[in-house]
């Protein structure tokens, strides 16, 4: 029995409450939520002429525009080695099912990497991540399980979900070794690459384990254009790389087929990275970062211990040093927490446990991206405007957020 | 080890051809080769703006619009018995892994029915079809299997691919009740359900067995939309339904979150049959049916038996009569004589062994539809003009299937 994906779940409920008319701070879930380029509502427009199937893999446009955009990135990479999916987690669904072996994830971890491996059959070992930052096994901890398990598979998130953290750049490079020394792949899940606030280079596992790391990547969350499905891979060059191309194309063909044509269309232009589409994302990136550290401060000011955010539009924070008084009114782990913020104040976040977490830490993920604004023209404010903090909506939402936090030690004690 | 979709690797293999400037008469790929009309490209242009993840089955708009479409077809269904995806590929792959036990398949059948059975760890038993007409299993040889084995679901495609025939209404019955009888859960795919060539209605298996029968159904075929990837499925209204709509969207959300947003809208669109939609699919059934009906013509006066086309664009003609002077030049099996048709006369067809045919059965799959044309402006002229017969190219690709099946049984001996 697969469970539905929990962040797309949560999603569905918390705009079912709206459309009931219940006032909702949607915090739970990672849709970029910003409007669509005009050049690039073009293209697809322009597209429309392309009904055919294609090559599985992607357009030779396409696959060509990816490996420029990975070359330039420090990643020289050729055409050949990439494959266009219906989204980044059709890819990973492919990788986990093609890639033989024990699945090792960081915790917390993205949801739906464990449900894909319990998709494929495969057996999944949470190694927890270090304090500094999430998205790679604590080095020390990953080393100790390799001593005793021979997984197979490693996936890396860096940047990532759901801390929206870098990981430090030394524990990349300690785990990419402990890979290469046991014979790991490392699945790279760099979808939030393009999102580094400060916009600096990360340590990528595919520049460290070249031979034996696959990065997949998408324009869900750079672009915001998570109802386009439109992901990529990135595939090493070698013998592996090869071998498991072939493989990869066979899942795609018998599962998927291909990329919408249309939408290989506008890969191929927003992987050229014409002025407005750099434009646009760093933009989205400025948003991102000024909403993001806002919420985190509310979290600390509320007393929760919260890495700072660095990428993305995630926060993680620990609700630990409030645990009496929480726990004194019933409120013990991480679900009677999310239950709480949802009843009680409207506030919709994903509890830790979807996410791999201690079930009895209170430690949720809250997302950020859905304060920009209800209409596309709030959205658009947020992002080509000034401070994105000034505006009535957002700036309501942060107050609304605050009086949660504030009332959820000293509410009603609960019964089960 | 997953092989390359049969049909998409020869499709690959013979543009490459093509690409290189050798003369290839394609006839080796189900597309439905025409072009996308400008109310359904003016659709999607409209649709730019969506670029949210929406519910993982589909948008309410869609999932009513293909509810009506269904209920118009003597099928009353809800909306949310609908799900959408990127294919129907995708459904039927989420089906046959959500769906318990063995798998009956029709002999021959569609290639990825298989391939994605085995994907889900599924075991596949083959029934032969009837001499009449493919996509069903001929009910007396299903009543001996199911007399020994105990499959948990069957596959029945009406209309047949690669047959090109509609199943009989007295086979669609009996072994509707066989399913019934035997507990088994029923795929119906209806994908080419609007290309019966003279718009018959067919027997439906969801009206013979509603409770157990999920259909699935999509626009590539009868709107010629494979590259925009529009899938839908209708579940069964009763507890195995909504148990079934659980699970799917579990796998959904876990696979492929949704179909893209815009390319719902054109399903919404094209889902309450505009007129303009309802005169484009009676156009493409028409000429569907005359270069079909062509080129069977060509089969048969080359000696081979072959089922009347009557939908769709495929043919499934059977050289066994003229297998001595085949057998004589080292033709014994399908995959010679498809070898021997591209490599002496440029012809690409899929032997019957990647249907699950008996490999030394002198069988292969023709699809007429890549013969409209090689540009846009020649498949609008194959549409909407006259007799398709009379358009230079088509009857040159005719004269030159002659020209190829005349001189098979005369060609070289060939050795191993």
């Amino acid at each position: 029995m697969v469970r539905h994906s929990a962040t797309l779940a949560l999603d569905e409920a918390l705009r079912a409450r709206q459309a009931a008319g219940q006032r909702v701070l949607h915090l739970g879930f990672g849709e970029a939520g910003l409007p669509v380029p005009g050049t690039v509502a073009d293209v697809l427009a322009g597209a429309a002429g392309r009904n055919g199937y294609g090559p599985v893999a992607g357009s030779p446009e396409a696959r060509r525009a990816a490996a420029g955009w990975f070359t330039r990135r420090g990643l020289p990479t050729e055409a050949g080695h990439v494959l266009f999916a219906p989204g980044s987690k059709a890819l990973l669904f492919a990788l986990l099912t093609a890639l033989p072996g024990d699945v090792v994830l960081p915790t917390p971890a993205w949801v739906s990497y464990a449900a894909q491996s319990a998709l494929a059959g495969k057996r999944v070992i949470g190694v927890p991540v270090p304090a500094e930052a999430g998205g790679v096994p604590d080095p020390e901890r990953l080393a100790r399980v390799l001593r005793e398990e021979r997984p197979g598979v490693l996936v890396l998130t860096v940047p990532d979900n759901p801390t929206g953290t870098v990981a430090r750049p030394e524990h990349v490079r300690a785990v990419c070794e402990l890979a290469g020394r046991h014979g790991l792949a490392v699945i790279a899940d760099e979808i939030y690459t393009e999102l580094i606030h400060d916009a600096r280079t990360p340590a990528r596992p595919a520049a460290l384990l070249p031979e034996r790391t696959v990065v997949t990547c998408g324009l869900s969350k750079s672009m915001a254009l998570g109802g386009w499905r439109i992901g990529f891979a990135r595939l090493p060059a070698g013998p592996f790389g090869d071998a498991l191309m072939t493989e990869l194309t066979g899942i795609a063909s018998e599962v998927w087929s291909s990329l919408a044509a249309p939408m290989q269309a506008v890969a191929a232009h927003v992987l050229a990275e014409p002025p407005e589409v750099r434009a646009h994302i760093a933009a989205a990136r400025r948003l991102h970062a000024g909403v993001a550290r806002a919420v985190h401060a509310e979290f600390t000011a509320a007393g929760a211990d919260c890495r700072p955010p660095e990428a993305g539009f995630y926060l993680y924070p620990d609700f630990g040093p409030l645990r009496p008084a929480l726990a004194a009114r019933g409120l013990d782990g991480a679900a009677a927490l999310a239950d709480a913020l949802l009843t009680e104040h409207g506030v919709g976040v994903l509890p830790g446990d979807a996410f791999g977490d201690d079930p009895r830490a209170l430690r949720f993920r809250a997302a950020t991206s859905l304060l920009y604004g209800e209409t596309e023209a709030e959205r658009r404010a947020a992002l080509h405007g000034g401070d994105p903090l000034a505006l009535p909506w957002i700036a309501a939402a942060l107050t609304r957020l605050r009086a949660a936090l504030t009332a959820l030690p000293s509410g009603p004690r609960r019964t089960r």
